[in-house]
């Protein structure tokens, strides 16, 4: 049975005991929570780790995508892409593996991973299809359900799948013209099949089937917004909304069935735009838990995208928003190296942590406390165990001519600590 | 005669000329604006430098603090920081140096900026007591008057004066006490001064000799936010909004007087009260343009304070706030090196223009489109060439083993762009 199932039983499960624990909140709440699919807990039935809640009232969570490319194909490197991400406390994975043997890296990625892996597995379909020669096209519905089902069955907590990419979404596309037009992988490949094969998007017509196999394995879906615009020109437009309409439509329907259910966001937005995007997913969406990709606020700062997406994934949290996919420096250049990964990761933290001390979450303001305290004494130490990056904190400090001295570079003898407190 | 009392007078002047036509607004619109200090034009008669306008309805501007310190006394590697900050094309640059043969680093910087130049004179008065062993209580009014009209003379644009530092608001701060009192050095050099001496403000009580000298040189005043708030829990509290109610009365001296004005802000804010800083300062300040130092929305990422800056700076700049002061990813923790420079201009950089795209700033999306149009073209030149840094952006993907392919190693054969083109 799926969490969900579960807590409509009146059961609170282990992964719910673990959720509550985490987070420090009540576990018959939370088991109410899972039960409305305002929270969710993704965890295969067969991927042995500690459990994370996302969504109303928890800790805003971080995704770390990685995984091989055709034109970057090192499957070492992205297991240090892995470490990396968990050394800086990532809450999830994405492995968004095109080259290599895809069925070995996503094991031995889900088999190292401690917390929640996701996938795309259309991905695995056209990487083999180009694999063997073949054009998008020659995809099938078998093809592609066979593979949901493999991923499920290896234990893969969360999928996904680019459900709403409807005949009928597309046509909103076409009647308002884009800047730049489908931006989403999985999107434009499925509209491509679609187009070529004057056929209904088989992830739609047969989402009973994507039900069946993600309700035997509790993956909880992903519904990918696979017409999210890719500038801040095009946001919000009508291609973008039709198609969160029918992920509204899908969300009710995995949630009558008693399957998780996450709902993917833009992507490109400008500050002004990003609460009301926020705002409508939930109303739409049956309020699930809200997964947004950035978003970027401007499309002028390739190489610092990172922070661009730590400026609106804060705004979205704090409005909202439940999980942040991070956004690394290489975004719209190349594949991310590991120092990317880390520099993503931290950008995102810092989003996620800034939004959750607004937004209420227990604890969230305790670290922040602890350092303006530590500030105050002027406790290097205790500056640097509370940190996002204590190793990185401490080595600016103490590589400087400060080093062993209490106060910084920066103010010296000027220091306003000091002098605020009469110390010298 | 100042820009103010020029503008009052019906003169469009030849800076007014230049800003109008820098930032595509009509020259008799501005000089209304001018008059009502709604935006100024900070220009010493003495500093000969291509005018720039701060305020309402003009692009949102940032600043880069540079300068010597006790522990870090390298003329050249400041001026280094200057060309650097230059280089990715900041507004205005402030020397804070305190070590050092102050008034020749200061000429060095006035003579080689061709962007504004601010101060805070009392760190030269302090620094020099400091030289001759004596206390910060040994400090005269007149020293820092002199001061304050030695550094006016030289060629400074804006000056940040900490005239609100006032008995009366140092009461509100006792009355309600911070985590961390106060932060600011000017504002805890005054304080400490005013209590060792028992006596008020000399910037408070003698204004009228401030707005003498400012008028003279038409010195833009930056008034100071001394008891602006250390950390976010410090807050909005009463001793800031005691010490705000002061820069309001004070922007009003000014603007009365003919004397250009701007108020600086915090500092550390949570993200949802950001929103109503900027208008309770814009209201309470009779629309002056308004400078916010980040704000930071966190206190746990020092290392990373460029991105929390960039944060905060892009939500106060879309409310409102009008010139942002960088922060580097040295904040709290030593002064920035040049590479440090580098990293917060731009990421304030990438904060203004977030704000400017939402302000409805004439042009301001207009790179945003065109690098949006490249990308759907895969024009790479196009898109570094309107790139914040276009250097590092073609480094990153030209050293990606895509170089010279029309694809990123991101998505190799699975490009999103080539597949909704129906490219090959």
């Amino acid at each position: 049975m799926t969490q969900i199932q579960q807590a409509r039983l009146g059961k609170i499960t282990e992964e719910m005991r673990q959720v509550a624990s985490n987070e420090r909140v009540d576990a018959n709440w939370l088991r109410e929570e899972v039960a409305l699919g305002r929270i969710i807990i993704p965890k295969n039935v067969n991927h042995n780790i500690v459990a994370r809640g996302i969504g109303n009232g928890l800790k805003t969570k971080v995704n770390a995508n990685i995984g091989t490319s055709e034109l970057h194909c090192n499957v070492q490197e992205e297991l240090e892409k892995l470490d990396m991400a968990l050394k800086y406390d990532v809450d999830s994975v994405m492995d968004l593996s095109t080259c290599g043997n895809l069925n070995e890296i996503r094991k031995l990625i889900i088999n190292r991973s401690p917390v929640m892996v996701g996938t795309v597995p259309i991905y695995a379909v056209m990487s083999r299809l180009i694999e063997q020669n073949c054009g998008f096209s020659a995809m099938t519905a078998e093809m592609l359900f066979d593979e949901i089902e493999n991923q499920a069955e290896m234990g893969v907590d969360f999928m996904t799948l680019h459900c709403g990419v409807t005949r009928r979404s597309l046509e909103f596309l076409d009647n308002d013209p884009r800047i730049i037009g489908v931006v989403s992988r999985g999107g434009s490949l499925l509209k491509r099949w679609m187009i070529n094969n004057s056929r209904e998007n088989p992830l739609f017509e047969q989402y009973d089937r994507v039900l069946d196999i993600c309700e035997k394995y509790d993956v909880t879906i992903s519904l990918g917004d696979g017409i999210r615009p890719g500038a801040g020109a095009d946001a919000t437009d009508r291609g973008q909304l039709a198609e969160l309409l029918v992920l509204g439509e899908l969300t009710e329907r995995a949630l009558k069935r008693g399957v998780q259910v996450l709902v993917e966001g833009p992507g490109h937005i400008p500050l002004d735009e990003i609460e009301m995007n926020v705002r409508l997913m939930k109303k739409i969406c049956s309020n699930a838990p809200f997964y947004v990709l950035g978003p970027l606020c401007t499309d002028i700062a390739p190489g610092y995208d990172h922070i661009v997406g730590a400026i609106g994934g804060a705004l979205a949290a704090s409005f909202g928003a439940d999980f942040l996919c991070y956004v690394t420096p290489a975004e719209h250049l190349c594949l991310p190296d590991v120092d990317d990964v880390k520099s993503g990761v931290i950008a995102s933290k810092i989003a996620a942590h800034s939004a959750d001390i607004v937004k209420g979450i227990k604890g969230a303001s305790e670290r922040d406390l602890a350092i303006s305290r530590a500030r105050r004494e002027l406790n290097w130490a205790e500056i640097y165990n509370n940190s996002i990056d204590p190793e990185y904190a401490r080595k600016r400090k103490e590589s400087s001519a400060s080093a062993g001295k209490n106060v910084c570079t920066m103010c010296g003898h000027l220091c306003a600590v000091k002098t605020d407190s009469n110390l010298d």
